[in-house]
């Protein structure tokens, strides 16, 4: 297969590569790396980002970008980031990029733990995560011609634990070997409209 | 108790309304109806709604916009409806609201059972539901005072199923009735950081 991995470089997005490209052809993409730039947070930069590409056979996105904030103190412009980037960004990157995908082509999108195990601050990202797992479970069942679309939520990862600890109290964080199968069961797989929790 | 309801005039806003107002002080907004108008797609309105009415002790939303469309015919401006109404509408309506809220005030707002029963063409309404579920999940932890945050999502009901069942085959609809009792347990009940899922 032609596999897009968009975020191809943070700890997700490396072993979801390292993983894939055994057996595919993995172009990567992203903000300032990659072998292609894109800024999701422009449908544009998205456009052009396919343009460049063309057709491929799977759709990979590990990136997103979220304030952390607690609600109390968060402003509606604060939230604006977590829906350009990691709402909207990877909807975007379905809905323009299921017109360059072949046919039986799948997406598969990046949620998170906190939408179903809430931390503190963690309320802007959530509703990203929570907004991409509703779109995925129900776009599954408009597409035709074979297209696929899955979301993997990630627990907070073994890798970063000791970045992220003190948010994450009390979680047991999971190997990002784990979280990575998960993308390929989506890519390599045939189910649809699944949020795989690597929780 | 002073409740603010948005949306009182739709259908499951009225039944909203007329249980409320049997022993609460109820004060109705609309885009072009109610005691006060509000549109919740601009903050600035939303910030000029609390100017006018002041500290309440409850906060009610049951209005938001979506278009429907099959997502292979969706592109990101159709989805911005959904986002702009139905999730950012009622989540700045949550961020700017809190802060006239009194102690132990209560934030209550709509999701809608696409989000876990999808229907053709209804992938933008869900992302709007499943951002607002996460979100209010997620916010009740942050929130002191005895602020709480809850969200009610609606079946299609049988008030409207005659319209929209060509979109619903196979569903039971509910009875506004049952729907609207949900907001008053949310409002006069204690529970926080729920969907309650009147399926």
């Amino acid at each position: 297969m032609r596999i897009l991995v968009v975020g191809g470089t943070g700890t997700i997005g490396q072993a979801v590569v390292s993983k894939l490209s055994k057996e595919h052809e993995v172009i990567t993409a992203g903000r300032t790396s990659g072998d292609v730039q894109v800024d999701l947070t422009s449908t544009e930069s998205i456009e052009s980002l396919f343009k460049k590409v063309g057709h491929v056979d799977a759709i990979v996105n590990a990136s997103g970008a979220a304030t952390f904030k607690l609600v109390e103190d968060m402003t509606p412009e604060d939230n604006l980031v977590a829906v350009q980037s990691k709402l909207l960004g990877q909807i975007n990157l379905a809905l323009i990029g299921q017109k360059y995908l072949h046919n039986y082509g799948s997406i598969t999108l990046t949620t998170g733990v906190m939408k179903d195990d809430p931390i503190p601050g963690g309320a802007s990202a959530a509703l990203a995560n929570g907004g991409v797992a509703a779109f995925v479970k129900s776009a599954a069942i408009d597409f035709t011609h074979g297209i696929r679309i899955n979301c993997v939520s990630p627990n907070v990862l073994v890798e970063s634990f000791e970045k992220y600890k003190e948010s994450f109290r009390g979680f047991t964080p999971v190997p990002v070997e784990r979280v990575a199968t998960a993308y390929v069961k989506s890519v390599e797989g045939k189910q649809t409209g699944q949020e795989y929790q690597i929780y």
